[in-house]
């Protein structure tokens, strides 16, 4: 496993990080653009070289154990978070990348903070965490569903903010939102309603989700504003385009990968002192 | 996502199976067998072909959520644990795919019962489980070094055989003994000593049990001979050629998931009485 080059790859996170302390105005943002990554060809090349990258720097991290990346997903149903999950990390060796879905708390979450599962499921030193849906659930159905009063919404950003401060001490966090159009949406849907090995991934519920399509997006442009950090930083990705999603988040992990450096430990033994008999 | 075809792939396991209760000789095993997948180029192949099953399979595993697999991978130093589940799982998507490394019990561990760590890192219904080293190493480095008196270490076997059956009802269970020559071992570490970038995998205990290699091989046998089942067999793995190694486990990872036969679910809507709007 040789890591190709030690410079560093396009650094395509510039066009989609969002600037902490913005004011983000989701409209503004284009679910269909792929001008960052050419066409359909040029991103799939992008994306294997990309995989290959990730692969050869996770082992290093692996090896070396000092620091973790927790990758976060996040996004209305059907923009792809399952499916970044197979495209980016699908050809990274499962040994250490570690995905943890949040579906709707347990009674033994709810008997705790509302961070306290996410914490448990934090990835440890030497390892890679992704998160399908996380901590900013509380934030999105728990303010567009009610599920919570507003003032115990309103200060969860301050909550999760200082959460993320915690975790960084071990852990190199980036976050993800996979932006997809309303037509785009009622497309995977329509799929998912037409195609009998696709019904599964339908949720009757999801529909009603849909009714609220604007206050999700009103609510994703709260946590895009108040929590896109220095430490753990928020990207918009156009994902309309499956393909231009791929190479665009597996390329911002590569980077992000390649800027934290990871290297094969020196041991703490002389190897001139070993035989093998 | 396609299934390719519904028929059953090649059965190889029953080259590898150990029979329940028939007594193990490893030296009737030769570790360099390859005669089961033929040439390296035909092994790859192999390999790519039921990779790319098994990560369908694995798609219809999830989406059934009815059962789970549990791989479970043992073998001496350097046998090629690590390899295998970059080799034979480094395809399928990390969604519905653990792997567990189990090193060193902690101090929790070690205050409850030596199962306790193992149960709660078994798979969940519709994922795929790879324990990297397992339960079977309290009657292996336990049995060698005497960690415990004999008697306990006796007791062991039966109570592995108990719990493997009690997790059978939600879990199809294979056990793979990676089993490499003393030569293979000798050259694997000497390549651990020699480049840098393996020093990180290279442990100076693992000279130790080097030394030790007899006494394994007959903790092995034992296990072979007492703890394959029915329901959780052993297969003896020839590991000296990581190629073949990697076709044979393959092929049997995907034949369990063939005879396992996940299907996904019907829902419990009906499709045309929705309307995506």
């Amino acid at each position: 496993m040789t890591l190709p080059g030690r410079g560093r790859s396009r650094d395509l996170g510039r066009h989609f990080i969002v600037k902490p302390r913005s004011k983000v105005d989701l409209g503004a943002y284009d679910p269909a653009d792929t001008s960052h990554v050419g066409d359909k060809e040029a991103a799939k090349e992008q994306l294997k070289e990309n995989s290959e990258a990730i692969d050869a720097l996770q082992e290093r991290l692996f090896a070396e154990r000092k620091r973790a990346l927790l990758v976060i997903l996040q996004g209305i149903d059907t923009s792809g978070k399952d499916g970044t999950v197979r495209g980016v990390f699908g050809s990274t060796a499962p040994l250490g990348v570690f995905v943890t879905a949040f579906g709707a708390p347990s009674a033994e979450d709810l008997s705790h903070d509302f961070l306290w599962r996410i914490h448990k499921a934090c990835p440890a030193r030497g390892t890679i965490g992704i998160f399908n849906r996380s901590q900013y659930e509380d934030v999105l159905i728990g303010k567009v569903r009610k599920l919570a009063p507003p003032a115990v919404i309103e200060h969860r950003y301050d909550q999760i903010n200082a959460f993320e401060d915690l975790i960084s001490s071990s852990t190199r966090i980036v976050k993800f939102m996979l932006h997809i159009s309303k037509d785009e949406q009622k497309e995977r849907l329509q799929a998912r309603l037409d195609d009998p090995d696709k019904h599964w991934k339908f949720n009757p519920g999801d529909l009603a989700d849909r009714k609220l399509w604007d206050e999700y997006m009103k609510a994703y442009e709260t946590i895009l504003s108040r929590c896109s950090t220095q430490g753990a930083p928020w990207y918009v990705i156009p994902s309309d385009k499956k393909w231009a999603r791929n190479a665009a988040i597996s390329a911002i992990v590569r980077r992000t990968l390649e800027d934290m450096d990871p290297r094969y430990p020196k041991p703490d033994w002389e190897p001139a002192d070993f035989k093998v008999e």
